[in-house]
């Protein structure tokens, strides 16, 4: 036992991290507080040293943590388990969805990977994970991000777990759950009036100032780690299928990074020899509200046009999404597809998860599910493949979107008669 | 490696439970769907065949799945995997709450054991795990409870998850989240006009008629296997520290059940000696609105004497509590002690455990948080001895609570200036 745990620590404790690589002209640079190409202006991402990568073993993974910190190894961040900030994020729960198949006509298999089981109830908790341990190691003294409000929640929460001042910008309009829990944390809170994507560009602003110099937001200056930590949502699932990949996965879309780094993970499984190569399918999913990237992937473009977003679906209201390009060439690569559903669409794929699963989700939750659906009644996705939903936010967030559909079947009086009032009984 | 697992399965396959037990005169029933005895209508609960339990070793627990069925050969139901219903409740963090300690004075470490990432966001998913399953192996075909709200929502969740009918009872005055979150669910859900008591008193009933012949109330008739999923909360502890005993601990108290369950869990380490005996103190918490255990405690009496609950932690507002008495008996026992706080001091107790530990805990969590305060104060409690506490709720479900306290530090418009103008920048 001791030897596996010493074997692991060994082999973690060395970053496979080599450098940022820009995403469009290819240029390298050192590891650092850097997110855009000085020569194109492209988006940086982490470069790996193959042969680091390599040396990963499903073993080393196994006799890890059980947080998305197993997979230190093939992460940029946190590889002296000293350094890790570890809320316990990660390794939530993949449930094995049969009355949603059966609902939907499959005959294979359907999974719910359900990431509302993460401490602050989605899967940014991944991302920041990775984010605020990079920012410590990089000696930001502060944290902060642009959110559409569940990445505000998490940074908030983290930044107080380990005592970092946080500065945290959203949009004025958000769901009142998610002003509340950020605010609770007691960092700064700043709501902006404007959509998110004033919020995004007030903050690009800022991190270039002089006064937040020392400040890292996740999201843009240190946005080539912060993504990588959505690579958890794939390798878990590859982990839990008992280390192979699914055929088919859908995941929602608002700035297009989560799909991009679960297509990534899935790649970096293969080449590394975790799993078997397989071919997979990746479909995106958005709301009609907010549909700038299925609407570049429908028009059959490779230019995602800014939209101003409406709709129920507020975390996934990115009007400029700026992985936009890299979903359409996720989706269009492995011959998945997208689709965007309305808001009655949301509301019913909200519900429809909760009855046949037992999982609540937020109206992000809804988009996927109802996408599911959508394709599946129309063929782009097939009913005969093993497919894995991503449910990645909390219906206790978004109570608007369904409190005004359900209720109480019956209200009686604390009786017998009552019970036989209602035809209860 | 396999050879472990095989050793766990085989070990677990057979029930280490040996009947139930009266916990007022000592009578012994077989295994059942019983909950009273027939001597003296005391309470029942499972027993346990003392060389089953102590077969039970550290490396079968840890070679288990990661969820509370990792315990199954300390409880009375799911010993075949088969039959368990395993939603992926519990392993839940525990937090080592450093800035909390130093808030309070401690010299000595505090954690929080932090339930609310349970998958529908409470403790009560425990109890909820081992019931249902249970109640299926019983042959009963439908579930039911009398809750405060969370049972409610992890009833009607477990249930669809399932695909098993569900039949939930509440007080109509309960928070809307918790309502809407059960509904969602689209079981029954029958909201009773009257206090949990007239709840609770209304299900005794139902379950004696006829039509109400296949329904398992979780918290009535099959309560004896109910509650003993309370006691992983105790295992969990113990494994999580290194397989030994805290030396104290704070619990919210409602019936009574948790806190006692708790202590129990404990015992049952010593005795199959899976921890190394310990003293160790057991510290109950009520709310001022509802703290009939609280109250005979400080009175020195072994009479529990129900009252009519008020104000905002309802999750606790049980004023007949069911093991009251044994609650009474595991503090003193144990050389603890109980208190109460206001829900002023309870809105305080949620933000403290948010700013110091990012952790946003329901009104039971502020109760629980508040009250290790108040003991700390008043010295009752021992700084310098190490300390869990047990966040039990989620504060989504309890916004009011804080909503009113909390918010951003500033709105502003998107830009520099606006920022100057907050003085932010
Ligand atoms: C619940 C939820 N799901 C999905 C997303 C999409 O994330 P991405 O920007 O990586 O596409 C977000 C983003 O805020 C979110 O909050
Ligand atoms: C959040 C929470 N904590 C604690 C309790 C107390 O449980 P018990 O009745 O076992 O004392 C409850 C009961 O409903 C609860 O909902
Ligand atoms: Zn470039
Ligand atoms: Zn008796």
């Amino acid at each position: 036992m001791t030897a596996v745990i010493d074997r692991a620590a060994g082999a973690s404790a060395q970053s496979p991290a080599s450098g940022l690589v820009c995403r469009n002209c290819g240029a390298t640079y050192p590891l650092g507080a850097q997110h855009a190409c000085f020569e194109c202006f492209g988006p940086l991402e982490v470069g790996y040293d193959p042969q680091r990568l390599a040396a990963v073993t499903r073993a080393q993974i196994e006799a890890g943590p059980y947080s998305l910190w197993r997979y230190a190894g093939l992460l940029p961040a946190g590889h002296d388990p000293a350094t890790r900030v570890d809320s316990g994020t990660g390794m939530t729960p993949l449930i094995r969805a049969d009355r949603l198949a059966d609902r939907l006509g499959f005959t294979a298999p359907v999974w719910v990977k359900d990431d509302s089981a993460n401490p602050t109830h989605s899967f940014k908790d991944r991302v920041v994970s990775v984010a605020i341990t990079a920012a410590r190691e990089l000696g930001f003294t502060r944290i902060a991000c642009a959110s559409t409000g569940n990445l505000a929640n998490s940074v908030a929460a983290h930044a107080a777990r380990i005592g970092m001042e946080s500065i945290v910008f959203i949009p004025s309009d958000l769901e009142s759950a998610k002003v509340t829990q950020t605010a609770v944390y007691a960092g700064t809170l700043v709501a902006v009036e404007g959509s998110y994507d004033d919020v995004n560009r007030l903050c690009s602003e800022l991190s270039e100032t002089d006064e937040f110099e020392s400040t890292a937001f996740v999201n843009v200056n240190v946005r080539p780690y912060y993504a990588e930590g959505s690579k958890t949502l794939g390798f878990e699932v590859a982990e839990q299928l008992g280390w192979r990949l699914p055929e088919q996965i859908v995941a929602p879309m608002a700035s297009g990074s989560l799909l991009t780094k679960v297509h990534k993970a899935f790649k970096e499984l293969i080449t590394t020899g975790l799993v078997d190569p397989a071919d997979y399918r990746v479909y995106g999913a958005q709301s009609a509200g907010c549909s700038p990237i299925a609407t570049a992937f429908a028009a059959g473009s490779d230019t995602v046009i800014p939209v101003k977003p409406t709709g129920i679906a507020k975390s996934l209201n990115i009007g400029n999404p700026a992985d936009g390009p890299y979903a359409l060439d996720a989706v269009r690569s492995t011959g998945g597809a997208m689709a965007h559903v309305d808001d009655d669409e949301i509301r019913d794929g909200i519900q429809l998860l909760a009855e046949t699963c037992g999982v609540f989700a937020e109206t992000a939750g809804g988009v996927t599910t109802a996408v599911l659906k959508k394709l599946a009644e129309s063929g782009q996705l097939d009913t005969s493949r093993e497919t894995v939903i991503y449910n990645t936010g909390d219906g206790l967030k978004t109570l608007d979107a369904v409190s005004g559909r359900v209720g109480p079947t019956a209200v009686i009086p604390p009786t017998l008669k009552g019970m036989r009032g209602a035809g209860l009984l």
